[in-house]
């Protein structure tokens, strides 16, 4: 079978690889139904964050096709979601609801704490770990037309429902989403869907604009820095939202997030803090105006069945946020599309 | 009459200073009964931050001697209580409950935004901006025994109850307390009262490591950094604990902070960030576990009516925080007291 291999910042193929097997009793193996490209894949292949060589890809989606002795949530022909952590679900932290800081736990592409290696998930099959605890079964066919929103519920949609509750979003919030990526155009979504009165998006793309019109956003601000606060100061009587969400992860976009928010309120954020200068958050901005922050990686996993719901019921719908589909012989294609910005998030079919 | 008066790092002294007089329509005069100082006042006597030269002291509670026309809700011979930051209760900031982000406030020791220097309370007489939002009338004599107690609510019982409240301490928490100052006792006093089950104190002192236990600590861990880190995970399971209160406000506080803290938990912090390195603090550290940072500096204007109402039924008593009592004249005594940990926190009596 077919996977893509991560060779070196820029490189990617895709390559034969052994078809995967259940080597554990905890183990599913799946058949990939559709992956994608996810916006902290394109750090490594930048060369901003280093990555050894290997599989690669976190989000994916498809049916089971094997299962371990021990496995008994999921069963062959299952349409399966995977969220971006392998988790074990009986742990003391999963239990609590971080399976992100699962004790049994690893994640896709690397070595799980046995130190076999887990598979990448842009893939045309996959071993999955620990099954139970990990993979939620979807009542849908393979061929369903819901299959781009529910595969969203694997990292995107889930870490932007993770902002927007962290930062407090409820009924009646003034909130601003800063970053227009497939993340933030789902915090978009889950912060309308928390009952926001308004939500004010940054964005500077008219294609990304439109998105998040269309998502729920009431207001767009397509400045930045001390012009975009000046703007979100005016559209909120000079008071600040109540919460952000911040969706970046860069000095600059803290910088925004924290200067847009009100007195007393809260940054919610999922932005993998790769481009922070010194990794250090501006703690003196936050102490004399006692704007929190909360959130992390998000435990999509904990999200999902909640949001699983609410895509079958239609009234949830994150499929839009892939602007494009491609083969997964074409993966190369995708990182560059989503690169150069021509896509917002690419779809990926075996 | 005589006023405490900052002149340079390690260098204070008791001066004459006109009687203060109401100003203002919304002024009120008092005369200090009480006052104190704070392990913040600490910073510049030690040169750590600048502070001009003049008048200083922001935790005071005194008799009511004047008001302006405007004021209503305190009177001539009422005792009040001045929490920490002036503020008039009427603006948006000040609704939320966030006062001290006050449109119109402004900090003791410091010039209001009229222009008008705000006297510092180290002092024995002071003249009050905005009475009605600033002070809170307390129903005792001048000579009740729990005036230490009560002079605790003008800072650093409040700013304890903040971190406890932003840690999100409820009944059955587990709590660590980072700092055994004034704030960390309060802080321990705060979680207790807030229904903590248990409560660990980092106290590395004996004569503090006594008030912590008098306070509700369960639990006292002496030891810093790694060693500080494995106890308190041995004592919770290898989990860590589900709120941490940061009450000291230095790089090193917060690498163990944001440590002990389980996955999903919150540090609370009220430590003035004045040796945070940087001003940063370590994202990716809060990111991989979700650990959330929340607090700042503590509008304890807010929780004075809460607070008072418990030490006037006799179920919080704070005043053991103040180790020494000195006459104002030695305010000089007071400071080396405190910069050399001869006493937790010192009250001055005019």
């Amino acid at each position: 079978m077919r996977a893509a291999h991560f060779i070196a910042p820029g490189e990617i193929d895709v390559q034969d690889f052994p078809d995967p097997v259940v080597q554990s009793p905890t183990d599913a193996v799946v058949r990939v139904v559709a992956s994608c490209v996810c916006g902290s894949d394109l750090w490594p292949w930048r060369g901003i964050q280093q990555r050894r060589e290997g599989r690669i890809g976190h989000e994916f989606l498809g049916v089971v096709t094997d299962v371990g002795a021990d496995v008994t949530t999921v069963k062959p022909g299952q349409v399966v979601i995977a969220p971006f952590v392998i988790s074990c679900g009986e742990c003391v932290h999963c239990k609590a609801g971080w399976t992100t800081s699962c004790l049994r736990g690893s994640g896709w592409g690397h070595k799980d704490k046995e130190g076999i290696p887990a598979d990448g998930g842009q893939s045309e099959a996959i071993r999955v770990p620990l099954a139970d605890g990990t993979l939620v079964a979807a009542p849908v066919d393979e061929n369903d037309e819901r299959i781009p929103a529910l595969l969203t519920l694997s990292d995107v949609m889930g870490t932007g429902h993770h902002a927007a509750l962290h930062a407090g979003v409820g009924p009646g919030s003034t909130v601003a989403v800063v970053g227009d990526g497939a993340v933030g155009l789902c915090a978009v979504l889950a912060a309308k869907r928390l009952g926001a009165e308004r939500i004010i998006a940054l964005s500077r793309y008219e294609d990304r604009q439109q998105l998040v019109r269309q998502f729920g956003a009431t207001d767009i601000v397509a400045s930045r820095d001390a012009d975009a606060l000046a703007e979100i100061m005016a559209l909120t009587d000079e008071v600040g939202v109540d919460a952000t969400c911040e969706c970046v992860g860069t000095t600059q976009s803290w910088e925004t997030a924290l200067d847009i928010t009100r007195p007393g309120g809260t940054v919610g954020y999922v932005g993998v803090p790769s481009g922070v200068e010194g990794g250090g958050l501006p703690l003196r901005k936050m102490f004399g105006r006692n704007v929190s922050v909360s959130g992390g990686v998000a435990p999509a996993r904990v999200y999902l069945p909640e949001l699983l719901a609410d895509v079958l019921d239609g009234s949830l719908d994150p499929g839009p946020v892939f602007t494009s589909e491609l083969p997964l012989s074409d993966v190369a294609d995708a990182y560059r599309a989503m690169d150069e910005r021509r896509s917002v998030k690419v779809l990926l079919r075996p």
